[in-house]
Protein backbone atom coordinates (compact mmCIF):
# COMPACT_ATOMS: atom_id res chain seq x y z
CA UNK A 1 0.00 0.00 0.00
CA UNK A 2 1.21 3.64 -0.58
CA UNK A 3 2.39 5.91 2.32
CA UNK A 4 -0.53 8.11 3.21
CA UNK A 5 0.66 11.70 3.45
CA UNK A 6 -1.75 14.33 5.16
CA UNK A 7 -0.44 17.72 4.52
CA UNK A 8 -1.23 21.03 6.05
CA UNK A 9 0.27 24.51 6.03
CA UNK A 10 -0.42 27.96 8.07
CA UNK A 11 -0.98 30.42 4.79
CA UNK A 12 -4.04 29.38 4.19
CA UNK A 13 -5.43 26.55 1.18
CA UNK A 14 -5.26 28.76 -1.80
CA UNK A 15 -0.68 29.29 -1.04
CA UNK A 16 1.10 28.83 -3.36
CA UNK A 17 3.72 26.44 -1.21
CA UNK A 18 1.07 24.25 -0.23
CA UNK A 19 0.17 23.47 -3.90
CA UNK A 20 4.45 22.98 -4.39
CA UNK A 21 4.38 20.91 -1.50
CA UNK A 22 1.40 18.84 -2.67
CA UNK A 23 2.64 18.62 -5.99
CA UNK A 24 6.16 16.45 -4.23
CA UNK A 25 4.49 14.49 -1.79
CA UNK A 26 2.00 13.09 -4.75
CA UNK A 27 5.23 11.08 -5.98
CA UNK A 28 5.31 9.39 -2.45
CA UNK A 29 1.74 8.51 -1.75
CA UNK A 30 -1.12 9.02 -1.11
CA UNK A 31 -2.51 12.52 -0.47
CA UNK A 32 -5.12 14.58 1.85
CA UNK A 33 -4.93 18.06 2.15
CA UNK A 34 -6.44 19.53 5.13
CA UNK A 35 -5.57 23.44 5.27
CA UNK A 36 -7.31 26.71 6.87
CA UNK A 37 -9.61 28.44 4.89
CA UNK A 38 -7.34 31.57 5.54
CA UNK A 39 -4.62 33.22 6.66
CA UNK A 40 -3.40 31.17 9.77
CA UNK A 41 0.34 32.70 10.17
CA UNK A 42 1.17 33.00 13.80
CA UNK A 43 -1.54 30.62 15.27
CA UNK A 44 0.86 28.80 17.04
CA UNK A 45 -0.34 25.13 18.50
CA UNK A 46 -3.55 26.88 19.40
CA UNK A 47 -6.93 24.84 18.81
CA UNK A 48 -10.69 25.72 18.37
CA UNK A 49 -13.25 24.91 21.36
CA UNK A 50 -15.72 27.30 21.91
CA UNK A 51 -17.40 27.01 18.50
CA UNK A 52 -17.19 24.19 15.81
CA UNK A 53 -15.56 23.37 12.80
CA UNK A 54 -16.85 23.45 9.30
CA UNK A 55 -15.39 21.39 6.50
CA UNK A 56 -15.28 22.09 2.45
CA UNK A 57 -14.44 19.66 -0.08
CA UNK A 58 -12.34 21.75 -2.09
CA UNK A 59 -10.89 18.61 -4.90
CA UNK A 60 -10.96 14.97 -5.30
CA UNK A 61 -8.45 13.51 -7.71
CA UNK A 62 -7.32 9.80 -7.63
CA UNK A 63 -4.73 10.26 -5.36
CA UNK A 64 -5.39 13.55 -3.66
CA UNK A 65 -8.18 14.92 -1.71
CA UNK A 66 -8.01 18.45 -0.42
CA UNK A 67 -10.17 20.37 2.43
CA UNK A 68 -10.42 23.43 3.74
CA UNK A 69 -11.21 23.61 7.15
CA UNK A 70 -12.46 26.96 9.33
CA UNK A 71 -9.81 26.36 12.20
CA UNK A 72 -6.52 26.43 12.93
CA UNK A 73 -3.35 24.03 11.86
CA UNK A 74 -3.60 22.25 14.64
CA UNK A 75 -7.34 21.63 14.02
CA UNK A 76 -6.62 20.54 10.59
CA UNK A 77 -4.36 17.90 11.89
CA UNK A 78 -6.64 16.57 14.48
CA UNK A 79 -9.59 16.54 12.73
CA UNK A 80 -7.95 15.25 9.62
CA UNK A 81 -6.42 12.21 11.81
CA UNK A 82 -10.02 11.83 13.45
CA UNK A 83 -12.30 11.94 10.47
CA UNK A 84 -10.62 12.81 7.42
CA UNK A 85 -8.04 10.45 6.48
CA UNK A 86 -8.85 6.73 5.69
CA UNK A 87 -5.97 5.67 7.47
CA UNK A 88 -3.30 6.58 10.35
CA UNK A 89 -1.23 9.00 8.28
CA UNK A 90 2.57 7.76 8.11
CA UNK A 91 3.83 10.93 7.55
CA UNK A 92 2.34 14.68 8.16
CA UNK A 93 4.59 17.88 5.99
CA UNK A 94 3.13 21.25 6.56
CA UNK A 95 4.09 24.47 4.80
CA UNK A 96 5.91 25.36 2.39
CA UNK A 97 5.73 28.24 4.69
CA UNK A 98 5.94 31.77 2.69
CA UNK A 99 8.51 33.16 5.74
CA UNK A 100 11.27 31.68 8.30
CA UNK A 101 10.72 29.69 11.17
CA UNK A 102 14.16 29.68 11.99
CA UNK A 103 15.26 29.93 15.69
CA UNK A 104 12.30 31.55 18.17
CA UNK A 105 9.93 31.76 15.33
CA UNK A 106 8.49 28.08 15.81
CA UNK A 107 7.19 29.17 18.94
CA UNK A 108 4.89 31.18 17.28
CA UNK A 109 4.19 29.54 14.34
CA UNK A 110 0.92 27.51 12.84
CA UNK A 111 2.85 25.42 10.57
CA UNK A 112 5.16 24.42 13.03
CA UNK A 113 2.16 23.41 15.53
CA UNK A 114 0.46 21.92 13.15
CA UNK A 115 3.74 19.63 13.12
CA UNK A 116 4.46 19.25 16.55
CA UNK A 117 0.81 17.70 17.26
CA UNK A 118 1.08 15.72 14.83
CA UNK A 119 4.67 14.00 16.78
CA UNK A 120 3.13 14.12 19.89
CA UNK A 121 0.45 12.00 18.16
CA UNK A 122 2.97 9.63 17.01
CA UNK A 123 3.55 10.19 13.62
CA UNK A 124 6.46 11.60 11.41
CA UNK A 125 6.13 14.71 11.00
CA UNK A 126 8.01 18.03 9.18
CA UNK A 127 7.46 21.21 8.83
CA UNK A 128 9.07 23.44 5.54
CA UNK A 129 9.44 27.28 5.18
CA UNK A 130 11.04 29.38 2.20
CA UNK A 131 12.95 32.86 3.57
CA UNK A 132 10.76 34.29 1.45
CA UNK A 133 7.64 35.97 2.38
CA UNK A 134 6.29 37.09 -0.85
CA UNK A 135 3.19 35.45 -2.15
CA UNK A 136 4.47 34.54 -5.42
CA UNK A 137 7.83 33.10 -4.08
CA UNK A 138 9.90 30.92 -6.26
CA UNK A 139 9.83 27.50 -4.80
CA UNK A 140 11.64 26.07 -7.75
CA UNK A 141 15.32 25.74 -5.40
CA UNK A 142 14.02 24.70 -2.67
CA UNK A 143 11.71 21.73 -4.26
CA UNK A 144 14.95 18.83 -4.48
CA UNK A 145 16.15 19.70 -1.09
CA UNK A 146 11.87 19.50 -0.16
CA UNK A 147 11.74 15.82 -1.71
CA UNK A 148 15.25 14.37 -0.46
CA UNK A 149 14.15 15.21 2.67
CA UNK A 150 10.78 13.99 2.72
CA UNK A 151 12.12 10.96 1.14
CA UNK A 152 14.75 9.93 3.72
CA UNK A 153 12.25 10.30 6.39
CA UNK A 154 9.76 8.23 4.72
CA UNK A 155 12.50 5.58 4.59
CA UNK A 156 13.63 5.84 7.99
CA UNK A 157 12.66 5.95 11.45
CA UNK A 158 13.11 9.59 13.58
CA UNK A 159 13.96 9.18 16.93
CA UNK A 160 10.53 9.36 18.96
CA UNK A 161 8.79 12.28 20.42
CA UNK A 162 10.59 14.97 17.75
CA UNK A 163 9.39 16.68 14.42
CA UNK A 164 11.65 18.04 11.84
CA UNK A 165 11.77 22.40 11.39
CA UNK A 166 13.16 22.35 7.87
CA UNK A 167 14.09 26.22 7.06
CA UNK A 168 15.57 26.68 3.46
CA UNK A 169 17.36 30.04 2.03
CA UNK A 170 16.18 32.36 -0.68
CA UNK A 171 18.25 30.51 -3.54
CA UNK A 172 17.99 33.59 -5.61
CA UNK A 173 20.76 35.12 -3.26
CA UNK A 174 23.15 32.08 -3.61
CA UNK A 175 23.10 28.55 -4.87
CA UNK A 176 22.01 26.69 -1.57
CA UNK A 177 24.71 24.62 -0.38
CA UNK A 178 23.59 21.56 1.29
CA UNK A 179 21.61 20.53 4.72
CA UNK A 180 22.81 20.74 8.09
CA UNK A 181 21.63 19.40 11.33
CA UNK A 182 21.12 22.44 13.50
CA UNK A 183 19.65 23.38 17.00
CA UNK A 184 17.54 26.54 17.17
CA UNK A 185 19.54 29.61 17.47
CA UNK A 186 18.84 31.43 20.98
CA UNK A 187 17.18 35.29 19.50
CA UNK A 188 14.25 37.22 20.05
CA UNK A 189 11.94 39.66 18.57
CA UNK A 190 12.60 43.01 20.15
CA UNK A 191 8.61 44.14 20.33
CA UNK A 192 8.58 47.40 18.95
CA UNK A 193 4.35 48.34 18.86
CA UNK A 194 3.74 51.24 16.67
CA UNK A 195 0.75 53.47 18.43
CA UNK A 196 -1.70 54.80 15.63
CA UNK A 197 -5.20 57.03 16.37
CA UNK A 198 -7.98 56.16 14.59
CA UNK A 199 -10.41 58.61 13.19
CA UNK A 200 -12.46 59.11 16.40
CA UNK A 201 -9.29 59.35 18.58
CA UNK A 202 -9.14 56.35 19.89
CA UNK A 203 -5.69 54.44 19.98
CA UNK A 204 -4.68 51.38 18.81
CA UNK A 205 -1.44 49.39 18.19
CA UNK A 206 -0.07 47.07 15.34
CA UNK A 207 2.75 44.83 16.23
CA UNK A 208 6.25 45.37 14.57
CA UNK A 209 9.57 44.34 15.68
CA UNK A 210 13.16 43.42 15.00
CA UNK A 211 14.87 40.27 14.79
CA UNK A 212 17.58 39.87 17.14
CA UNK A 213 19.61 36.91 17.01
CA UNK A 214 22.01 36.39 20.32
CA UNK A 215 23.48 33.58 18.71
CA UNK A 216 26.84 33.30 16.83
CA UNK A 217 27.38 29.68 17.01
CA UNK A 218 27.81 27.48 13.91
CA UNK A 219 25.59 24.62 14.77
CA UNK A 220 22.63 27.07 14.83
CA UNK A 221 19.75 27.23 12.31
CA UNK A 222 20.69 30.96 11.97
CA UNK A 223 24.29 30.27 11.03
CA UNK A 224 23.26 27.73 8.66
CA UNK A 225 20.62 29.90 6.61
CA UNK A 226 22.85 32.91 6.60
CA UNK A 227 25.40 30.82 5.03
CA UNK A 228 23.44 28.97 2.61
CA UNK A 229 22.32 26.01 3.66
CA UNK A 230 18.86 23.83 4.50
CA UNK A 231 19.00 24.18 8.34
CA UNK A 232 17.15 21.56 10.25
CA UNK A 233 16.30 21.62 13.34
CA UNK A 234 14.99 18.28 15.43
CA UNK A 235 12.19 19.69 17.76
CA UNK A 236 10.46 18.08 20.83
CA UNK A 237 7.20 18.06 21.90
CA UNK A 238 7.56 17.62 25.50
CA UNK A 239 9.01 21.27 26.87
CA UNK A 240 10.35 19.82 30.27
CA UNK A 241 13.49 21.46 30.82
CA UNK A 242 15.08 18.12 32.90
CA UNK A 243 18.47 19.80 33.89
CA UNK A 244 16.36 22.54 36.15
CA UNK A 245 15.02 20.09 37.86
CA UNK A 246 18.05 19.91 40.63
CA UNK A 247 18.10 23.22 40.76
CA UNK A 248 14.30 23.90 41.11
CA UNK A 249 14.66 21.38 43.86
CA UNK A 250 16.97 22.76 46.19
CA UNK A 251 14.85 25.79 45.68
CA UNK A 252 11.70 24.11 47.15
CA UNK A 253 12.13 21.31 48.90
CA UNK B 1 11.88 50.24 44.65
CA UNK B 2 9.01 47.82 44.97
CA UNK B 3 9.20 45.03 42.66
CA UNK B 4 7.39 45.08 39.48
CA UNK B 5 4.48 42.34 38.60
CA UNK B 6 3.55 41.87 35.67
CA UNK B 7 -0.25 39.35 35.49
CA UNK B 8 -2.40 37.75 32.72
CA UNK B 9 -4.33 35.18 31.82
CA UNK B 10 -6.09 33.25 29.52
CA UNK B 11 -10.03 32.69 30.68
CA UNK B 12 -9.77 36.60 30.63
CA UNK B 13 -9.91 39.99 32.32
CA UNK B 14 -13.19 38.75 34.22
CA UNK B 15 -11.98 35.68 35.78
CA UNK B 16 -11.81 34.86 39.13
CA UNK B 17 -8.96 33.34 39.40
CA UNK B 18 -6.90 36.38 37.77
CA UNK B 19 -8.73 38.56 40.65
CA UNK B 20 -7.65 36.28 42.63
CA UNK B 21 -3.72 36.08 41.84
CA UNK B 22 -4.08 39.86 41.46
CA UNK B 23 -5.01 40.22 45.37
CA UNK B 24 -2.28 37.97 46.54
CA UNK B 25 0.75 39.76 43.54
CA UNK B 26 -0.29 43.24 45.69
CA UNK B 27 1.17 41.61 48.97
CA UNK B 28 4.79 41.61 47.00
CA UNK B 29 4.76 44.86 45.11
CA UNK B 30 3.16 46.88 42.41
CA UNK B 31 0.91 45.18 39.93
CA UNK B 32 0.20 45.68 36.34
CA UNK B 33 -2.34 43.60 34.87
CA UNK B 34 -3.34 43.37 31.15
CA UNK B 35 -5.32 40.24 30.22
CA UNK B 36 -7.49 39.39 27.34
CA UNK B 37 -11.12 40.90 27.20
CA UNK B 38 -12.56 37.71 26.34
CA UNK B 39 -11.73 33.93 27.42
CA UNK B 40 -8.50 32.75 25.10
CA UNK B 41 -8.26 29.56 26.35
CA UNK B 42 -6.27 27.59 24.06
CA UNK B 43 -4.92 30.19 22.16
CA UNK B 44 -1.04 28.46 23.32
CA UNK B 45 1.37 30.85 21.98
CA UNK B 46 -0.58 32.88 19.33
CA UNK B 47 0.42 36.22 18.10
CA UNK B 48 -1.92 38.97 16.40
CA UNK B 49 -0.37 40.34 13.26
CA UNK B 50 -3.32 41.06 10.60
CA UNK B 51 -4.59 43.56 13.02
CA UNK B 52 -4.20 46.20 15.16
CA UNK B 53 -4.53 45.72 19.12
CA UNK B 54 -6.91 47.30 21.16
CA UNK B 55 -6.77 48.69 25.05
CA UNK B 56 -8.85 49.47 27.59
CA UNK B 57 -7.71 50.57 31.23
CA UNK B 58 -10.08 48.85 33.76
CA UNK B 59 -9.19 50.04 37.16
CA UNK B 60 -6.30 52.27 38.87
CA UNK B 61 -5.36 52.07 42.22
CA UNK B 62 -2.56 52.89 44.11
CA UNK B 63 -0.67 50.48 43.26
CA UNK B 64 -2.24 48.53 40.68
CA UNK B 65 -3.89 49.07 36.91
CA UNK B 66 -5.81 46.95 35.26
CA UNK B 67 -6.32 46.79 31.75
CA UNK B 68 -7.99 44.40 29.12
CA UNK B 69 -6.64 43.66 25.62
CA UNK B 70 -8.26 42.37 22.61
CA UNK B 71 -5.74 40.07 21.69
CA UNK B 72 -4.19 37.14 22.78
CA UNK B 73 -2.42 35.81 26.32
CA UNK B 74 1.05 36.79 24.50
CA UNK B 75 0.03 40.29 22.96
CA UNK B 76 -0.94 41.05 26.47
CA UNK B 77 3.05 40.02 27.63
CA UNK B 78 4.76 41.94 24.50
CA UNK B 79 2.53 45.10 24.55
CA UNK B 80 2.48 45.64 28.01
CA UNK B 81 6.53 45.23 28.53
CA UNK B 82 6.49 47.67 25.58
CA UNK B 83 3.62 50.08 26.09
CA UNK B 84 1.94 49.55 30.02
CA UNK B 85 5.00 48.75 32.22
CA UNK B 86 6.72 51.49 33.39
CA UNK B 87 9.77 49.56 33.95
CA UNK B 88 10.77 46.27 32.94
CA UNK B 89 8.55 43.80 35.12
CA UNK B 90 10.56 41.44 37.75
CA UNK B 91 8.36 39.14 37.47
CA UNK B 92 4.99 37.91 35.26
CA UNK B 93 2.35 35.92 37.03
CA UNK B 94 -0.18 33.83 34.93
CA UNK B 95 -3.90 32.34 35.83
CA UNK B 96 -5.16 31.14 38.42
CA UNK B 97 -6.24 29.55 35.36
CA UNK B 98 -9.60 27.41 35.49
CA UNK B 99 -8.73 24.36 34.83
CA UNK B 100 -5.20 22.17 34.43
CA UNK B 101 -1.99 22.65 32.19
CA UNK B 102 -0.37 20.04 33.22
CA UNK B 103 1.41 17.77 31.06
CA UNK B 104 0.96 17.97 26.99
CA UNK B 105 -2.10 20.69 28.00
CA UNK B 106 1.07 23.12 28.39
CA UNK B 107 1.12 23.11 24.40
CA UNK B 108 -2.21 24.69 23.90
CA UNK B 109 -2.58 26.85 27.19
CA UNK B 110 -2.66 30.37 26.55
CA UNK B 111 -1.77 30.69 29.95
CA UNK B 112 1.41 29.26 29.53
CA UNK B 113 2.08 30.59 26.18
CA UNK B 114 2.09 33.72 28.10
CA UNK B 115 4.58 33.12 30.50
CA UNK B 116 6.68 31.04 28.08
CA UNK B 117 6.38 34.20 26.46
CA UNK B 118 8.09 36.35 29.31
CA UNK B 119 11.22 33.67 29.99
CA UNK B 120 11.79 34.60 26.12
CA UNK B 121 12.04 37.76 27.09
CA UNK B 122 14.34 37.03 29.78
CA UNK B 123 12.12 37.57 32.67
CA UNK B 124 10.81 35.11 35.51
CA UNK B 125 7.62 34.24 34.98
CA UNK B 126 4.94 31.28 36.66
CA UNK B 127 1.81 29.89 35.62
CA UNK B 128 -0.58 29.37 38.12
CA UNK B 129 -3.73 26.45 37.22
CA UNK B 130 -6.32 24.90 39.79
CA UNK B 131 -7.73 21.56 38.74
CA UNK B 132 -11.34 22.53 38.61
CA UNK B 133 -13.18 24.14 35.34
CA UNK B 134 -15.53 26.07 37.16
CA UNK B 135 -15.91 29.88 36.82
CA UNK B 136 -16.60 30.12 40.67
CA UNK B 137 -14.03 27.52 41.56
CA UNK B 138 -13.33 27.73 45.29
CA UNK B 139 -9.29 28.96 45.14
CA UNK B 140 -8.91 28.99 48.87
CA UNK B 141 -6.54 26.22 49.77
CA UNK B 142 -4.60 26.93 46.76
CA UNK B 143 -3.54 30.75 47.59
CA UNK B 144 -0.98 29.94 50.72
CA UNK B 145 0.88 27.74 47.73
CA UNK B 146 0.65 30.50 45.22
CA UNK B 147 2.13 33.04 47.75
CA UNK B 148 5.08 30.48 48.75
CA UNK B 149 5.72 30.33 45.22
CA UNK B 150 5.64 33.83 44.07
CA UNK B 151 7.73 34.67 47.16
CA UNK B 152 10.22 31.74 46.50
CA UNK B 153 10.79 32.53 42.92
CA UNK B 154 10.85 36.66 43.78
CA UNK B 155 13.74 36.20 46.25
CA UNK B 156 15.97 33.82 43.86
CA UNK B 157 17.21 33.33 40.39
CA UNK B 158 15.53 31.34 38.45
CA UNK B 159 17.62 28.75 35.99
CA UNK B 160 18.13 30.71 32.68
CA UNK B 161 15.62 30.15 29.99
CA UNK B 162 12.97 28.61 31.76
CA UNK B 163 9.70 29.21 33.60
CA UNK B 164 7.57 27.61 35.76
CA UNK B 165 4.48 25.31 35.13
CA UNK B 166 2.29 25.16 38.69
CA UNK B 167 -0.50 22.83 38.82
CA UNK B 168 -2.75 22.91 41.92
CA UNK B 169 -5.01 19.57 43.06
CA UNK B 170 -8.69 20.42 43.92
CA UNK B 171 -8.46 20.73 47.75
CA UNK B 172 -12.26 19.83 47.98
CA UNK B 173 -11.35 16.07 47.26
CA UNK B 174 -8.46 15.77 49.61
CA UNK B 175 -5.82 17.80 51.71
CA UNK B 176 -2.83 19.18 49.67
CA UNK B 177 0.29 17.82 50.74
CA UNK B 178 2.76 19.63 49.54
CA UNK B 179 5.03 21.00 45.97
CA UNK B 180 7.35 18.65 43.88
CA UNK B 181 8.98 19.29 41.18
CA UNK B 182 7.87 17.60 37.93
CA UNK B 183 8.47 16.50 34.39
CA UNK B 184 5.29 16.67 32.36
CA UNK B 185 3.90 13.28 32.00
CA UNK B 186 3.74 11.82 28.52
CA UNK B 187 0.11 11.94 28.26
CA UNK B 188 -2.27 12.81 24.89
CA UNK B 189 -5.59 13.49 24.34
CA UNK B 190 -7.59 11.37 21.70
CA UNK B 191 -9.74 13.32 19.83
CA UNK B 192 -12.76 12.70 19.16
CA UNK B 193 -14.32 14.67 16.93
CA UNK B 194 -18.46 14.96 17.30
CA UNK B 195 -20.40 15.44 14.19
CA UNK B 196 -23.66 17.45 13.80
CA UNK B 197 -25.46 18.72 11.59
CA UNK B 198 -27.01 22.30 11.26
CA UNK B 199 -31.08 22.92 10.17
CA UNK B 200 -29.87 23.76 6.82
CA UNK B 201 -28.15 19.94 6.49
CA UNK B 202 -24.50 20.95 6.85
CA UNK B 203 -22.08 18.96 8.75
CA UNK B 204 -20.03 20.82 11.52
CA UNK B 205 -17.39 19.21 14.00
CA UNK B 206 -16.79 19.60 17.78
CA UNK B 207 -13.87 19.09 19.50
CA UNK B 208 -14.01 16.55 22.38
CA UNK B 209 -11.36 14.14 23.21
CA UNK B 210 -10.20 11.88 26.44
CA UNK B 211 -7.22 12.49 28.27
CA UNK B 212 -4.88 9.07 27.96
CA UNK B 213 -1.60 9.54 30.48
CA UNK B 214 0.89 6.77 29.26
CA UNK B 215 3.45 8.04 32.18
CA UNK B 216 3.35 5.99 35.36
CA UNK B 217 6.70 7.63 36.51
CA UNK B 218 6.23 9.23 40.34
CA UNK B 219 8.25 12.11 38.77
CA UNK B 220 5.59 12.95 36.78
CA UNK B 221 3.04 16.02 37.22
CA UNK B 222 0.34 13.41 36.30
CA UNK B 223 1.38 11.13 39.48
CA UNK B 224 2.01 14.60 41.86
CA UNK B 225 -1.78 15.94 41.28
CA UNK B 226 -3.41 12.67 41.53
CA UNK B 227 -1.54 12.14 44.60
CA UNK B 228 -2.21 15.60 46.49
CA UNK B 229 0.86 17.47 45.39
CA UNK B 230 1.49 20.55 44.12
CA UNK B 231 3.14 20.13 40.61
CA UNK B 232 5.98 22.55 39.23
CA UNK B 233 7.55 22.01 35.85
CA UNK B 234 10.03 23.43 34.48
CA UNK B 235 9.35 24.68 30.92
CA UNK B 236 12.28 25.68 28.54
CA UNK B 237 11.71 27.68 25.28
CA UNK B 238 13.63 26.66 23.47
CA UNK B 239 12.50 23.18 21.74
CA UNK B 240 15.61 21.48 20.36
CA UNK B 241 15.60 18.38 20.93
CA UNK B 242 19.56 17.89 21.21
CA UNK B 243 19.56 14.48 21.93
CA UNK B 244 18.46 13.67 18.30
CA UNK B 245 21.08 15.85 16.63
CA UNK B 246 23.35 13.20 16.16
CA UNK B 247 21.09 10.76 15.04
CA UNK B 248 19.79 12.94 12.38
CA UNK B 249 23.08 13.53 11.15
CA UNK B 250 23.74 9.97 10.35
CA UNK B 251 20.31 9.73 8.38
CA UNK B 252 21.04 13.31 6.43
CA UNK B 253 25.08 13.58 6.17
Amino acid sequence: MKPLILITNDDGVNARGLSVLTDIACKYGEVVVMAPEQNASGKSHSITTTRPLRVEEVKRDNDITVYSCDGTPVDCVKLAFEYFCSRPPDLVLSGINHGSNSSINVLYSGTMGAVVEASALGVKAIGFSLLNHNPMADFLDAIPYVSYITEVILNNNLPTDISLNVNIPRSDRDKIKGVRICHEAKAIWRDSYEKRVDPQGRPYWWLTGKFVCQDESESSDEWALRNGYVSIVPVGWNNTHYHSMKELERLFV
